[in-house]
């Protein structure tokens, strides 16, 4: 028999319609589809051929898992299956792809991939800004807050950068984080953020970063959410209006 | 006459199947497209009700062009059309989007933001790495090398971070960003370069840092490509061999 193929499938913020054309080519041609927790269920229907397989990871039990999900992958592609890896956002950020693809190396096993849209980028779009307005930053970092270690980023460091910064995986650790960026930024920096940017459960919060902590409280917002700070994004319409999100336009005009 | 209005639409990366289905969408709906110069042409057949006006901009004539473009979006969608201005990779980074936004607030005409791939990640999925292998980095940082002052961007700050760097617009300065690299990180740091990222056109160079310069003008890479430096950048396979392209997979397998 000869072996499969494997494609990790970046899946993007949740809005089916925010897959590019090749995902839903790739997801087509399916197999088995391996799924995230984070991936919007609606997309099974765009693979009515494929064996779905949910593999979302749960708290307190990482390392297991994501040495079954790389045995799956191999095991169905060594049989010669086409199998669609899914993940949120874009694949090859902050998604593991590291080890999966080192793994599929390994057992010279094809490997394509399909790039999505980030939830960094999505959350803009929803607050109607651009993530890297020159007149405020050159350039924006993409940054988690949950790491291998354990430990925090080095917030400083990233704050002297001037870029916009985006943070994932931080909204269980909001308080410390909202501390930390205190000690490397002025309380007035603007902030935001945006959970399931772009999908019908979206919600968001914009304010200033002294403000950051009890705000994403105070509006109900938890995970999965993007945290975005710094000059650019005081850009923002501050209060996006729900008429605005029903009708599907990023804002509306500033008064003036 | 009511008001139309404006989307910003990120095309991607070049292949046109690194749209995404909302941007398709979009350009089948579009009375008129303002098209920029790094979008492949391919796109107008998508968008066949619509009149392209084709508004890149050309070295050493940009503040004008700007304004233009900004005249031609506000004109066109209060006479009640549906503009899609058209952008390479993502609309919100390093696109101008900022000052089109600003400008269609102040005449409240409404905007939609259609998110695309960056030419950053397409760069990294066909190196076939993850930007951020947590065991190498936590995050990564988009740069643009064409400040608004001309500067340089502060390298040894955005080398303090620890992410990896994905720069944008910086092949006519390859030397001297470099040179400031070299100043920031060793020189054995991996790094990379690939211009037309997915597209038929693409080409790509991966080694260290103190070989960057001398090998993308080596290996014939110019404008448009983003180059990546980092840790994370040292998965990627150096040798991609030509097969490896045309079969449309993003890497070998490495010698075990």
């Amino acid at each position: 028999m000869t072996t499969g193929k494997v494609t990790l499938l970046g899946a993007g913020p949740g809005d089916p319609d925010l897959l590019t054309l090749k995902a839903a080519k790739a997801l087509a041609a399916a197999d088995v589809l391996l799924l995230d927790d984070l991936v919007a269920p609606g997309i099974v229907e765009l693979a009515p051929h494929a064996r779905v397989i949910r593999v979302g990871k749960r708290g307190g039990c990482r390392s297991t898992p994501q040495a079954f999900i790389e045995r799956l992958m191999r095991r169905y592609a060594l049989r010669g299956a086409h199998v669609v890896r899914v993940k949120g956002g874009d694949a090859l950020l902050f998604g593991r792809a590291g080890e999966e693809l080192a793994t599929l190396r390994a057992a010279a096993i094809p490997v394509d991939i399909v790039n999505g849209i980030s939830s960094g980028f999505a959350a803009a779009a929803s607050l109607g800004i651009s993530l890297t307005h020159r007149e405020h930053c050159q350039g924006v970092t993409f940054i988690t807050a949950h790491r291998q270690d354990h430990g925090e980023p080095d917030w400083r460091a990233l704050a002297a950068t001037g870029t916009t910064l985006a943070i994932y995986m931080g909204m269980s650790r909001v308080d410390s984080i909202a501390a930390g960026l205190l000690g490397a930024l002025p309380a007035s920096t603007p902030a935001a953020a945006v959970q399931w940017a772009g999908t019908p459960h979206e919600r968001r919060w914009t304010g200033t970063l002294d403000s950051l902590a009890h705000g994403v409280a105070a509006a109900g917002l938890g995970s999965p959410a993007v945290m975005l700070v710094g000059a650019a994004i005081g850009e923002a319409f501050v209060q996006c209006t729900d008429a605005a999100a029903a009708v599907g336009h990023a804002m509306l005009p500033r008064a003036a």
